[in-house]
């Protein structure tokens, strides 16, 4: 399985570009989009999300994660093998929480260039070819070469911002699961503890563990975006009590 | 064949957490994202459009049907059997439209509870896995219950609102097919009827019945929801003349 | 391959609508969606992006291109072989660029009426069935007839405007790539030339050619859209030096 994490999107063109890649190198292989609106330009985020969406995916599989605003500039390329899981993306800080967090990691760097490459769209051109090589098993050893470590290393501890907003208003914050008398502000508002949405009152603001395991600030049927004013990179206060 | 219907987003993590699940347990069937935009919080606009869409699939597909505010509360979940599809979902009245309009349905409470289940996502750790079997032909009978209604039912008669607004502003009404002389008021303006959008001036307003069989407002080479200010919700009048 | 291009929405049902039906006529054809945000009801624009999009796929795949504003009034249906691939849509230009590109090119009109058909959604009811057809291999000669051109041919120079915007900001042109001395302005702007993001400053605007060839209007972490006030029909002027 090959999996999709990236900011080209869902509206642009750009993943049907990379599944079209995908599908002559790895024609077998199922493809899932989940998400392609990691917030724009900030790896920083993507890195926490994506190491808490990786641990519910099936072993084996591989991310193409590609949040890279410095595509095209000299920074590395990438292969990351972590909690038995591939990564395939840049070397700006997007796999380096994944990384760290398990103590198998094990990491090359892509040395191959393509005979046509864009100096804008790698995703397509590098990452799709080398993801697609290791999801059907051929291991493209060729095009890699192992490396002892990141150039771009981010702290791989909880993150206390909020790095991801959903449609419904709902804030993700790179805070991993706490005991439910944690005390969460935001905004200058202190947050009650939820178990679920519909425990609390029509429009009232809560946090919950949410179903990758991370913090969340949410109101029940209403938006804790437009309600608190919360947007990406908003800083989180998390005080655990045990 | 599964198909999904839910109010997940389009742009948000939610459907690929679901498709990675339905690929572990139902690899070989094709997955059809037909609307993750049904109105947030809305089963009732959800049960309209998902009875209307239901005609328009092969018999014998399973939709998994995902509109929950109540998730986590002690709603239950459900599958039905209508017209020959399958329908996995909450008993929040989502699925009473479609098993009310067949003679020859069948239902089940889900009374199976996973091992580990979050509280906020039963679209991935509930209902994916029942759907997933269905789909595959292998009827979970061990965790369900045969049951004779459903807890929520909502009237399965026409609803006279909007209960969607496309892309292009079109509002898409809960009343079925009338004939062309129909009178339908929507927002104070009596709209004309045209088979087609070319068939009026552009800029100029209209109704049809869709492509689902539903009286739909359009507006050629317009938006119908700027121009008249629709949204869902909004009551709409269709007088049949015979 | 079967390649949706569209103006369906991606947020809408109409996609999965359509893919359902591909599913029952071609069941083991993998789909791609390109892009489904097509600029409304703008078959100008379209005919330029589909034409620079269609050399990136692979030989042999079939296009399902649907912008269609003028779905049930008289307007053809063709089918277009050029440069190796498939195209199916309506003959209201969207086709012709792409058509005119190529030495090669054969057209056909599509002579069958289904039986049931929609008069809003030749997408799912005449073009999916065909280009279904065409994918799996099984030519619907008796559903064609040949014809020498197309009823409506624009312009296949290139389109010296903005023909698309993506969530960034950055506003495509139908300007294919030029080199990097020439002079390229927009809404009063001379834009620099990068090769890439992340050789310009944070927030400077430059023009680059992009991934299929066509000259972009860019900001570095940031939209040209907003910074530039650029929209789909603004026109560009680019000057060739050499």
């Amino acid at each position: 399985m090959i999996v999709l994490f990236t900011d080209f999107g869902t509206r642009d063109p750009y993943v049907g570009q990379v599944k079209s890649r995908l599908a002559e190198h790895a024609p077998d292989q199922p493809v899932v989009d989940l998400l392609h609106e990691v917030p724009d330009f900030n790896p920083h985020a993507g890195a926490h999300l994506l190491a808490a969406f990786a641990a519910g995916f099936p072993p084996g599989c591989c991310f193409l994660a590609v949040v890279d605003p410095g595509v095209g500039t000299p920074r590395e390329a990438v292969v990351v093998l972590a909690g038995g899981r591939w990564f395939v993306g840049p070397d700006n800080g997007l796999l380096s929480v994944v990384a760290a967090r398990h103590s198998d990691t094990r990491i090359w760097r892509i040395t191959w260039k393509p005979a046509e490459v864009s100096s804008t769209f790698h995703g397509r051109d590098v990452f799709a070819p080398i993801a697609a090589g290791i999801a059907r098993g051929a291991f493209p050893a060729d095009k890699l070469a192992p490396i002892a470590r990141l150039d771009v290393e981010f702290d791989a501890e909880d993150l206390a911002r909020v790095i991801y907003v959903d449609h419904y208003g709902n804030a993700w914050t790179g805070v991993r699961g706490v005991a439910r008398d944690a005390r969460v502000t935001a905004g200058g508002t202190l947050f009650k503890h939820s178990e679920c949405f519909g425990q609390v009152g029509k429009g009232e603001g809560f946090w919950f563990v949410n179903s990758v395991g991370l913090v969340e600030l949410a109101v029940n049927r209403g938006s804790a975006a437009a309600v608190y004013g919360l947007k990406v990179g908003d800083a989180v206060q998390v005080q655990r009590l045990n």
